[in-house]
Order: C-alpha cells, then structure tokens, then sequence
C-alpha cells in the first residue's frame, strides 16, 4: 500500500467520460460507483501473501525484491472468508478488498495466465481460490467486494517498480510476457467472478504508454459500473495523501486537473507540501475524483499492512480508530482500514474483538441524534425537543447533484442568542463536527455559498458521552 | 543442445574418484555406469517442450529468451511415451534420455519446487507428469533410462546463459532463488524417480563457484551409481566436438587432464582446431572421459532438435545414418540421436519407421559375421570357413580393463600373402572398419603396442552388401 506517491502520474489524464459537470451548478457529479463508494464509508482491505508465512518479519523494500523461497509455506489450515468478512459487517463496514496479488508476485485466484498462483499449492491439492472464496463471502454477508491487483511489484517474475531490469531484446521479451501475463490475469479476475465495485492498481498502473499492459481497456471491457483506482488514464478516486486513515478539512471530492496539457499538475505539484493538492482537492475542480483516507489496523506505533505474530500491541485503540473516523468519514472520505489475516486463515480474534469495539463505538456515537432533518436552500433550522447540551453535528450533502456548498455556518440558540458553533466550508458526503458543550434550543445551518441550491441530505445534533 | 562449445571450462577440475589409473596396465578404467553407457552404444534424447505446440519454427536463438506466451499450449491429445520407447527398443537402442526441462524453463515433472510445470497445465488436469511415464515406458521395454536437465537457459524465469542479467540486490535475490529452484527440482528428478543411467546438464552447469546451483552434490547424493554430464567439477563423459553423429578415428576414451592446475587445457586449447582435442582425446590422458557423438534424427539438410510440422524431408536417410554408426560407434563412443515427439504426444510415423530401417539395416550388417573370437595377447588369428571375400571388421577391446591397444595392424590373408588391411591405433568399446572386398582365407590382428597385455572382447569377420 505504500509509495502512493506518484498518484500525481496518474492524474495528467482522465477520460473525458469522468467530466460530468452539471449545467445548472457547475459542479462535477460522481458515478453511481463513486457514490456507491462515499455511501460505503468504511471499507475493509484485507491483504494477504505467501510471506505471512515466512515466519519472519515483513519487510516490504526486501520483500519485494526477493522471490519466496517456497511458495507451499501457503497453508492456511483453517481459512474462512465468512469469518474475515463477518468481522467487518459485525463492524458496520459496507465494502472489503482483497489483494489477489500484492508484491510476491503470487495470485490467490485459480488461474491459467500465471503458474504462480493457486493451483501451484499443495494447500487444497490446488484447487483453492480464495478471490472466489471471498466474493462468495461477500455476497453472502451483502459487502460490497473490490479486489486489488499488485502490478508494479512482482518478486517471482523479477519486476521492480513495473519494469523488467534492463533494456536488452531479452529484457523487453520478458517485459512482453509481463505485460501480457497481467492482461490475462486481469481478464481472468474481471470476467470470472461477476462484478467488482472497485479494482484497484497500486502504486498506479503503468499502461501502454508507459511500457506496461492494458489493463484499463480489460476493466472497460468487463467492469463498466465500477471503480477504476487508477492508471495515467484514469482515476475514480485518489489519495488522501498519507496512510493516516485521515485527510485535513476541507477535503473536497473535486480536483483540478483535466488533458488539456497546460493544467496538468506537475509530480513537483503533487509532492508539494506533503501532498497537499491530494489532501485537500481543489473546490473548482472540474473532475469528481474524491480522496480516500487508508491506514492499517494495526498501525500504533507501527505499520503493519500484513500479519505478523505476537503483533497485537500494534492494533489501534477505539480512540484512535474513533479519531481516524472523524477525520476520514467525518472529512467527506471513506475510511480503508487495512486487515490481515493470520497464517492460520483467520482475522485474528483481537483484531475482530477490536472491529467489533471500533464499529459498537459508532454506533452510540452516531445512531442516536437528538434531531435530524434535510432540506434544500440557504439555511435550515432545527428546534430541539428542549434546550439541552449538544456536542457533535452530522451534515451531509446529497453529492449526486455534486458538492455544492462552499461556504457555511453552524450556530446554535443559547441563552445569550444564536451563537457560531463552527464556520466550514466542504460538506460532501459527510462532515463531522464535534465541539464542547454548549446548551442550545435550536441548532441552524446557515448556507453562505453554494454552486447552484444546496441540497442538504442530513442535518443531525447530538448529545454524545465522549470520555 | 548447441553450444556445447565450453565443454572445456568442465573439464579443469575432475574428481579424483574419477582417476583410476590401474598399476598393471597404467591405463584409466572406466566405472560400471560408464562401461554401461558404451555398451548402450545407441542412445535417444527425446526433446520436447512447449514451444512444439506454437505453431511457429522453431528458432533457438529467439525461443531461448522469450517465455511462451501460454504455456497451456502444451497439449498432446496422445501423448504415449510406450509409443516412443518402442521405436527406439525396436531399432536396437538400448538407452534414452528426456528433457523434462529444456529451455522454455517448463519442467514434464509433478514439482513442488516450481510452479512452471505439469501441475500448471488443463492438460491431464494438472495431474501429468510426463517424466515418470517416460521412466514407466523405459522400465517396460529394458531401455536404460537417463534425463536431461536444462539450467542454462531458462525464458520463463529469465535466465540468460546461466544468470539473471544485472548486479544489484534484486538481480542477486532472483540468482538466488532461481539456483535454490534448480537445487529443488534436480532434488526430485534424482529422488522421486528411482535410479538414472545418466544424467545429463547441458552446457555445463553452473556451479556455486560460479554463481550456480549446487546440482552434484544433489546428484551424488541420490545417483551415486549414474553418470554426470556435467561442470567444472565432474564430467563423466566428453562431447565429441559437433553435432554430425560422428567423431573422427581415432578417438580415444582417455582424456588429458588433471586438477593439478598446471594440467589444465586452456579454452583456447579446447576450442582450438575445431575441438580437435575433445574429438581425439588423449590416449595417455589420466581419466576415463569418453566421447560421444551426437546429432538430431531430423538433421539432413536441417539441424532440428525439435518438432516441427511438414518437416519429415529432414530425417536422415538410412545410408546417412548407417554412415553416422560407423563413425561413432565405430569409433569408439556412443551414438546419442536426437528424437522429438510432434504435438499429437507421439514419435511421428516417419521418424519410427526410420528408426526401424536403421535398427534392420544395423542388424543385416552385423548379426551375421563369417567368423568371430576373442583373446589376449599380441596376435589374434582367424581362419576363415573358406577362402572369401570379406569387406567388414569388428573390434571390441574389454575396456573394463582399460583402452590398452596402443597400435595395431589388421591383416588379410589372401593368394598373395598376408596383405596390410588396415593399421591402426585406437580400438577400445568398438572400433569397425569396413573396406573394398579381399579374397581371404584368414585375417590376423597383430597388437603392435599397448599398454599391458590386450583383451579383446570381440574379432568378428564380415562380409556385407553394401548398396
């Protein structure tokens, strides 16, 4: 998951089809997929790899230059998808992603394009797929299932940073077969398992142009209402600029890019200020390309993408992940928290007791509004059942007319009078605002500026107990 | 199985186990697998690989560093490996050998050491493996079985001449990996296989000296009795200098080269004159390294180790092949014939039919001497049944002991005395000369030099129509 950071090479270009300004507010609209997706909110993305078996350390820089000793170390003796994604609906998660492939090289999906996946294992006389197994698992627990496919490292193959080493006719043969053996494999994953509400290329795939396979055209081909993230012709989504799980408000869903040449970002642009162009987004935007907040659950005081043993200090408390909520979801992006099962096939039982926690958490904090409304227009009132402390406020636009609101202010109706509670720009899909208590009869919504009439999907007050 | 060119760099270091110089006869003997492997005296290597199955020609050069596109390609609807074995047993061959990997890099093996193997294909559900029904087949028809191992080139993991191209880390990971493959998968065609006449290393393998897998160590541990064709450190056998089938007269089993590093030839030696030096051998060399000659069945007029479709014209006529026996077998080493079953998984009806005129016109010439013996000693006579005309000579000397003869003349005795048929120097496992008919009533061999006392096995006297 890591090196997002040319994310930037990704967004020179975007298909023309991803413009979708309306003509009454201005403001880009997203897909039905990038709605699916906001609405999601938290996302799972389970990775695994034949080196959770290794028995040693992750080490992603070596890792993924040393192909695995023996890929039988696989042999995950009590594998249960049900149960990987049981934990997260038990969590109120609504999408998981599973890597078929990260940087070994190896791909858990039954496949003729590649030796180096399951039907090479002795594990299940090699007739497992646990893609399938996870899809199925998916389905049965109504998650939306994404799958996401490491092109730019492959150890077993001996590519490193998309490319074969070296520029000899016997380099650009084994390049070749690269570049085909990932469109099979593409092919493979996008026409035999029925439909996908996100693929994800790390790292950005490289296409054509740059030396690497078509797997966009693959994607059209058979995925034509998902998710694409992401290659230099197109990105439904991007970065939020650190593996955090949290981006800085504002966080707009729109950015400033289009293939007209001279409004393309730089790699300078991107990389400026700890990538604060991803972070932040661009209000005038002209593409609906919103950002994403990712981090590992077990990332404290670590950064764990995969499974290690006796690595259960290194799961975030609720606080944190609490934290991470509200700067993610509550900041207008989903949240995609990283698990991995363990070598015994398992989400370990701390990391599901800590899920569970993290999403019981939610819902006291969130499933009990003192008032909840929506409406359109310049401000919107709520009177309170009684003047009582409030302390945390849920705004939400309805982003399928785009994100509209740009200016707003929240204050509520004290003894002494309305008073500002917060002056916000972004609202998108959702923004999260808690603050100290203060006693209030009424709470409003003042729309100081907007493209077009705002359209207010969710205005929620409450009163929550926060320790 | 070209360029066998740096045979030479195998032949600097020789395990002394391999000196076995006797006291009474100064002379190197060979061990049983080497004195097996001269009375083979015919030899199939059947090639097979993936690239019969795309429907392209074959181009070594090219296919050796571009990986097959797909390897399920490979697909034999009949493939019958009784059906090769009997070609061969019904010619008279009494040894073969298989590629179970030539240099696609795909292995004809069940392998847990690689994914690029049987395991990998539809064809028989992934459940072939063609090496253990080749080892089956030579069971059933008492043929000698031994395996050829490619570890020179491999296109699929990307092995160029022995290496992964490059210097860094990442390239020295993948040598790594690919060596403790080889290690892997040598490890199971020597263990899971029961035991090999031969085993066969094309272009010399690398060894750990060199950056290589350690495949002897491997080989003697599991086919201690076997043969080892070959590295730096062992070589039981020499090739004989080209691929035509045939080695000059004389060529001497004995070879010029010890490890006592001031011995060692040069490459410059070795390749010097055309491989002047491994086609004679050296008949004061202090080890047993015989020569062999090798050549494709399909060479006339063509070179082709390989299937290819509409390719019958190049199987060699009788008469070529019955040239190459004399040439090779006659002269003192082994006939190695290149076979390749087509993609149907057979040996093309052409091809058997050859085979068997080759076997039948071998018989008809030899199976029916006018007079034969044996003896020790410095003169060998034999009276003929009449006086007749006689045109072939056989001669086998008991190489268990050693090549002794030094010199030798072939006498004839007619109505004008004895007459000089032929004067010789080299006689070892066999030496035959045929020449224009002499009425005779006797022929004598007189053993001008050797060293110790001669033992000759064989003295057969023919007459035979020759077209």
């Amino acid at each position: 998951m890591k090196y997002h950071i040319f994310f930037n090479l990704v967004l020179l270009i975007v298909l023309t089809g991803q413009v979708s300004a309306q003509k009454d507010t201005e403001v880009p609209i997203p897909t039905e997929a990038q709605l699916q997706w906001q609405n999601a909110e938290l996302v799972a993305v389970f990775h695994y790899d034949l080196h959770v078996f290794d028995g040693k350390t992750y080490n992603q820089k070596k890792n993924r230059i040393t192909p695995i000793h023996d890929y039988n170390i696989f042999n995950p003796k009590k594998l249960d998808t049900d149960q990987w994604v049981k934990a997260i609906k038990d969590a109120g998660f609504k999408m998981a992603i599973f890597t078929v492939s990260h940087e070994t090289g190896f791909f858990f999906h039954q496949s003729k394009a590649t030796p180096y996946a399951m039907k090479a294992l002795d594990w299940q006389d090699g007739k497992g797929d646990i893609l399938r197994d996870f899809k199925a698992s998916c389905e049965k627990y109504g998650i939306l299932p994404g799958v996401y496919i490491g092109t730019r490292w492959n150890a077993f193959y001996g590519i490193h940073d998309f490319k074969v080493h070296g520029t000899t006719e016997f380099a650009q043969n084994r390049q070749k077969h690269y570049n085909s053996m990932i469109e099979n494999v593409v092919t493979e994953v996008f026409s035999n398992y029925g439909d996908w509400a996100m693929v994800w290329f790390d790292g950005g795939a490289h296409g054509p142009e740059q030396g690497g396979p078509d797997v966009l055209s693959v994607f059209e081909k058979y995925q034509p209402n998902s998710l694409f993230y992401h290659n230099l012709q197109r990105a439904d989504m991007r970065w939020g600029g650190s593996e955090s799980g949290t981006v800085p408000y504002p966080c707009w869903g729109t950015f400033t890019f289009n293939n007209s040449g001279a409004d393309e970002p730089t790699k300078e642009a991107i990389l400026a200020n700890n990538f604060a162009l991803l972070k932040t987004g661009d209000p005038d935007g002209k593409y609906f390309v919103h950002a994403m907040s990712d981090a590992p659950l077990r990332g404290y005081g670590s950064h764990e993408w995969f499974w290690e043993p006796e690595d259960e200090e290194h799961i975030f408390p609720v606080e944190n992940l609490m934290n991470m909520y509200y700067n993610s979801v509550g900041h207008n992006t989903s949240l995609i928290l990283g698990l991995t099962p363990n070598a015994n096939g398992l989400m370990p039982e701390a990391d599901v007791k800590r899920l569970k926690e993290f999403g019981d958490e939610i819902k006291r904090r969130f499933s009990s509004p003192i008032a909840t409304t929506s409406g359109n227009g310049k401000t919107i009132h709520v009177k309170l059942p009684k003047t009582q402390n409030i302390n945390q406020v849920v705004l939400m636009e309805a982003i399928s007319k785009g994100e509209r609101v740009r200016k707003f202010v929240l204050e509520g109706k004290t003894k002494m009078g309305w008073q500002t509670i917060f002056k916000g720009s972004s609202i998108g899909h959702k923004f999260i605002h808690t603050f100290d208590a203060i006693e209030a009869s009424a709470i409003r919504l003042n729309i100081v500026e907007s493209k077009g009439e705002s359209q207010i999907l969710n205005f929620s007050v409450y009163h929550i107990n926060v320790k």
